[in-house]
């Protein structure tokens, strides 16, 4: 049986998640950035970083705690380069920062073909994908990489955590070939904590390969397992190990005191963020088969792997996309009733109206 | 038993090279860059990517075939951008075009902070680690990634090869913080089809979930694998899609099509480079802890990563640096006495002089 949602109208759940983060602090305008990435995860089907996650999140390591500074202003550092732009985030709200930065590697793409920003001290953003997806939608080519929060992953032919779970996100203009951005999205660790204690909770197995014991030695027993893997062996870790030095280049902390507030108050706690745009019309030759447009020739490129046998497979977004087609045909974003009950929790926390279940009709 | 190596000196192994690119119709320069790279592929102990494979490779797909025409000119397409360039390399030598593609590179990110190189009609450049490696010698971080000669690699639950093995290869200039360049550098297969072909010889198996036989079916055994699998499921196969993606969005083919030369002479067969430098100084937010710079902070962080009972982890480039630096103290190129017959047999075809085992002196 299909899990059942929920229909909540977007302006209910914006003004909700706006209202949470305004509450703790942040500006008006930090609060809409907030909720609107929220919603954008919803709608595409990204359960695990929805408003919940993210109020969840900026409690234990954000304003909660030291991680996330609100009404913090953005510092651009001064550099010799004009198509790179270098920033002290001062650990602002992570979506406000995320959608900032991708906006300016797209102004710099738009200019010199090619945009980079680095982001130094900078608070979670939820899910990579997002940023890469809008800026594919708005046709460009986007990559983004940032340290995750706490160091779990072990290095290849090591033992202990001292790795973030390293998300790496590509999103590619496919709208014109295919109808919805192919982005290709995920942490560079088999699975993501999250995972294990959902299988705790359900009494299942881990994959093999995805975690270690407290002894560093590989297990599938959710109990039992203290870290995770990367995926793909030496080839994950180096995915992983990338975000490390892409931060330390950018000013980042040692891994395993990220977050760790308490600990070495002379070393940084903080995340690094990383955001490239590149403007297809700076990497076309011109020069495609049979006289196709770019366009035209990416649809064949994808029709050809697609083809031959292969109809079945699943290209990276293919389930964002349909995601947010159910969302649109239901007209909001669907959720849980287990979600609308902590909505609810949200709501009573916040002095606003209450989310009764009966208030959603149910999602087709 | 250690493998016995004997020492050829560079020259030595440079000049035979080049005679017999020149012998095929290559300009001086073109022989010149493609001898200087195999050298360095040598060098870092790249042994499946040597002179003899160099030279295989052009006879099978490059001058001897279609996919490559000596003595080239390459075209840059005019764009708006000026951070990035794209080219048309006319099936010039992958050597000479890839050194050209990073020197640009790093041009445009002295400039502008990063600099995007995109190249249509090209040719195999071998090893894509050795130009990221070479640029992060000099204080850059690189990129490339090209789509791969023929197409191998099964899309994720497909059951057709229509994916090259397309590599990707990340350069860090780490040599101040740990005294080599880490460099990130793989094929997006499990293995390669040369792993299989050697597997056959030996009588071994292959790992699981590396290889499919002619029905798509998961197969160890070397004699019924037709085909190969991207590493890491759905993630390896995505960064295998993303050559393909940003190929077709530069100009490139088809990918079952690739350098098939007889099918559809309508559509492109030829290979696409892809290349971007970052300029470390661009990235640097310049408020590392402890009052460290920027180098002191990378090795910190690499310190952290590897410390904590990680110690006996490896660093991706480590072994490279460790060939490297065996060929310094050996003041030469490492051959086995198999590969040195095979040099003989070049040298007979170019007349040029013999390579006898007894010339060159056995390695420590």
């Amino acid at each position: 049986m299909a899990d059942i949602f929920h229909v909540v109208p977007e302006e209910r759940h914006n003004a909700l998640i706006a209202a949470a983060y305004r509450r703790r602090g942040y500006s008006g305008a930090e609060a809409a950035a907030g909720a609107r990435f929220c919603a954008s995860a919803t709608r595409h089907g990204i359960r695990t970083h929805n408003g919940l996650k993210a109020l969840h999140l900026d409690h234990q390591l954000g304003s909660g705690a030291a991680g996330c500074k609100p009404r913090a202003r953005i510092e651009k550092i001064k550099t010799r380069f004009r198509g790179a732009q270098v920033w002290n985030a001062n650990r602002k709200l992570g979506q406000a920062t995320g959608y900032a930065a991708i906006e300016t590697a797209i102004k710099l793409a738009d200019r010199y073909g090619v945009g980079m920003v680095s982001v130094d001290n900078a608070f979670h953003y939820l899910w990579g994908g997002g940023y890469v997806m809008e800026a594919a939608q708005r046709g460009y080519i986007a990559y983004t990489n940032c340290t995750a929060a706490l160091a779990e992953v072990v290095p290849f032919g090591g033992k202990a955590p001292t790795l973030g779970t390293n998300p790496h996100s590509w999103g590619f203009p496919t709208t014109a070939a295919i109808g919805y951005p192919i982005v290709i999205d995920w942490a560079t660790s088999v699975v993501a904590m999250g995972r294990v204690q959902q299988l705790l909770r359900e009494g299942k197995a881990l994959p093999p390969g995805a975690a270690v014991d407290e002894n560093g030695q590989p297990t599938t027993d959710p109990a039992r397992a203290k870290s995770l893997l990367p995926f793909g062996a030496h080839k994950g870790y180096g995915l992983s190990l990338m975000n490390e030095l892409i931060a330390a280049f950018i000013g980042g902390s040692l891994p395993t005191l990220r977050n760790r507030w308490d600990r070495e108050p002379e070393e940084k706690h903080t995340c690094a963020f990383f955001f490239q745009v590149w403007h297809p019309d700076a990497m076309n030759a011109g020069a495609f088969a049979r006289g196709r447009n770019q366009a035209e020739n990416v649809k064949a490129v994808i029709g050809d792997i697609l083809g031959h046998g292969n109809e079945g497979c699943m290209l990276p977004g293919q389930l964002e996309a349909e995601a947010a087609a159910r969302s649109a045909r239901n007209g909001g974003l669907l959720f849980s009733a287990a979600e609308i009950e902590a909505f609810n929790e949200v709501a009573a926390e916040c002095r606003q109206a209450r989310w009764k279940l009966s208030d959603f009709r149910v999602a087709e």
